[in-house]
């Protein structure tokens, strides 16, 4: 298995090998004037042949338009296009905003000569904002130009809003004797829990699999994966994960329960955890990754209330930003989650080092020890209740004056 | 009736009448070496003759040593004496914090002459450190000293934390012929929502009153006040509010159901909600009040969902920060919450100003308008959900740098 793994916001670094190509697949973004500044704005994918497909969306009541549309094109399995646009979401937009979306999904099937129901949209961006319909309608011609099969690191780049870096990753693996390409792009920032911004995320491979094995493998990698760095039905109104086959590979059909589908599915899990870590990285503002683990609730759905408990308190956040040891804070967000704790049986670390045992301090000379992990980038924080078999853990960032001054100033 | 109310910060701005004074209560506070910088943080409240007790306490797991030992006291309904430090929580250390606490106790009960079961004691600070047990008891002489009648400005004062300004008020009202004084103070700052900071308060008055109506009227004068600005279940390890009332201005005892518990009630309610006000508005970093009103959820307990919803967001607490009009982030959260809602029926205010109109942008011209709105220290935010008959309004501050500056750094 060989791997191209690009360096932050650097896409020429694709470690020697060229952009990433992932067979029959072509990609291209152009600025089209939704957002400022001649930034990107409008991309576009296309499989030919076309692919088979699976998605996952938003659970926010509120879908934005082109939500509504794509989960409704999705069932059919089948995508030859998916056309995105970022720097408005199209959400909250009622009837109007829906028509638009309509409109700029059936301008771009036409100029594709493909049928309509083939094409998905995903929007990213300001909510409530009308799209300016004329400059995307303008815009298609050379968008279709730029499609080229080497265009799938600027489309990364063309669906950034607040992200600092484009997030994309590219791996190869034998599968059932084949090479199996699989490319991956995503967008998030947002201080992610709570995930209010966007998470779009698109999966493209040439791997030979039925719907039904897509569905699944989605499924099952998105709940490992970007979920783990989500609140439950914390959501945007625009998430939108697609994972697009297109078999160009030759594979045996990857089925549920072939030597094909495990092959894939070693390849897609970790593969997509990794994106969802970038994700993290890049939260709006963030300084620190840190990694939340209760260990031994009464339940797993105990350890994961607790665990976005404190991944969703504002003076836990400050606390991993001041790289402080404030374990009571920790105490006192979980005491008043709901879940029932015994105090006097907690034990707190910060990677290995413990600073709470059974409820009290562990004393200054952990805490001290404990302040060297705090400086660092990433670490682990470790809850073990010991009341009972429940472990879960979600991945966070820290809350900082960066995250204040983005979020301020988001649209102003 | 008269209010002597006093600037936020300036104790000596009393209205003219001198420092307040509650008959029968005397208040004292020093500094014993909890805090750094010679800061008082040791309190003494007294009462002679001894006064009739209503409390209530925080609903977290990890309840403080001073907190168990007060809910167990305050249960026989007669307090003489209130002891409070500031600086350290007591909070979750163990079974030797609890014997500090009892000991603190006994020591002031031994220095006043009082039953130890007639002392009620209660912390706020830093969690999970050991009180200085020797300092307090060296400054309990000192402590006793600086009792006086015109103490309790000066309790207000010492009972701080992060606080920017003591919060204290003063009123008198004739009940049944007979003047009576309702004195409060209280502490809070934290962004309150979340409310992971401590409520501390204390209402003394000379009102004649049995046990019983002094709990009604606590329960629901903390309702309507302090449990508005906070988040259900979501309290620090310390939260203590307590009712004290030692019959002093000789009404004829304001049972439940006669006109004294009714002319006190509407004296104490209204005096209430303005201190849980104040405590508000001094929200760690906090530059804007805002008063959060769902209307027409679909229940009570859909509403109150909601509204802390958009209380705890902390997108939405920085949009109002930013004085911006980001009304996509306040249907994002709500989309969500869990209640359900019907984006299409949804209308959005700014104080009186319309944003959203059925689910959708009322227009440019109304976003102008809703800025300047955005510009004040106070609004309100008006969800119309048109769904139901459920309404709840929570009280919040915004997320400023300030707040993260605070937090990142409240222990170093």
């Amino acid at each position: 298995m060989t791997s191209i793994r690009k360096s932050p916001g650097d896409p020429s670094s694709a470690s020697g090998c060229g952009l990433p190509v992932v067979p029959g697949f072509r990609a291209g973004g152009i600025h089209c004037g939704i957002k400022k500044d001649q930034k990107k704005d409008l991309v576009l994918l296309t499989s030919d042949p076309p692919a088979r497909v699976a998605g996952l969306f938003t659970r926010n009541l509120f879908k934005a338009a082109p939500v509504l549309i794509s989960q409704a094109r999705v069932r059919s399995g089948r995508c030859k296009a998916v056309l995105i646009n970022s720097g408005n979401a199209n959400a909250c937009t009622g009837e109007a905003g829906h028509q638009d979306a309509v409109a700029m999904s059936r301008w771009a099937a036409k100029a594709l000569g493909i049928e309509e129901e083939s094409i998905l949209v995903a929007s990213t961006g300001v909510v409530g904002e009308r799209l300016p319909l004329a400059r995307i309608r303008r815009a298609l011609p050379a968008l279709l130009r730029s499609l080229h099969p080497e265009g799938l690191v600027e489309a990364s780049e063309a669906i950034r809003t607040t992200d600092r870096f484009a997030k994309s990753l590219c791996r190869q693996s034998v599968i059932g004797g084949k090479e199996v390409t699989l490319f991956g792009m995503a967008k998030g920032a947002g201080m992610i829990c709570p995930n209010l911004a966007t998470l779009l995320a698109f999966f493209l491979t040439d791997l030979n699999a039925p719907v039904a094995a897509l569905r699944r493998l989605l499924k099952t990698g998105v709940e490992g994966s970007f979920n783990r760095i989500d609140v439950d039905g914390d959501a945007s109104t625009n998430d939108t994960v697609l994972l697009l086959a297109n078999g160009m590979a030759g594979n045996r059909s990857a089925r549920p329960g072939t030597h094909e589908f495990e092959a894939f599915a070693d390849l897609l899990f970790p593969f997509m955890d990794e994106l969802a870590s970038m994700i993290v990285q890049d939260g709006e503002g963030a300084t620190k990754v840190v990694e939340i683990r209760i260990r031994a609730a009464r339940s797993k759905a105990d350890a994961k209330t607790l665990a976005y408990k404190l991944a969703n308190s504002p003076l836990v956040k400050t606390s991993f930003y001041g790289e402080d040891i404030n374990w009571g804070r920790l105490m006192v967000a979980l005491g008043c989650a709901g879940p029932l704790l015994q105090p006097d049986k907690m034990d707190i670390f910060y990677d290995g080092v413990q600073v709470v045992r059974r409820g009290i301090s562990a004393g200054k000379r952990q805490e001290t020890l404990a302040k060297k992990v705090l400086r660092k980038d990433r670490f682990t924080l470790t809850i073990d209740l010991q009341v009972g078999k429940g472990n879960h853990s979600v991945v966070t960032s820290d809350l900082t004056h960066a995250y204040v001054t983005l979020n301020a100033s988001y649209r102003t």
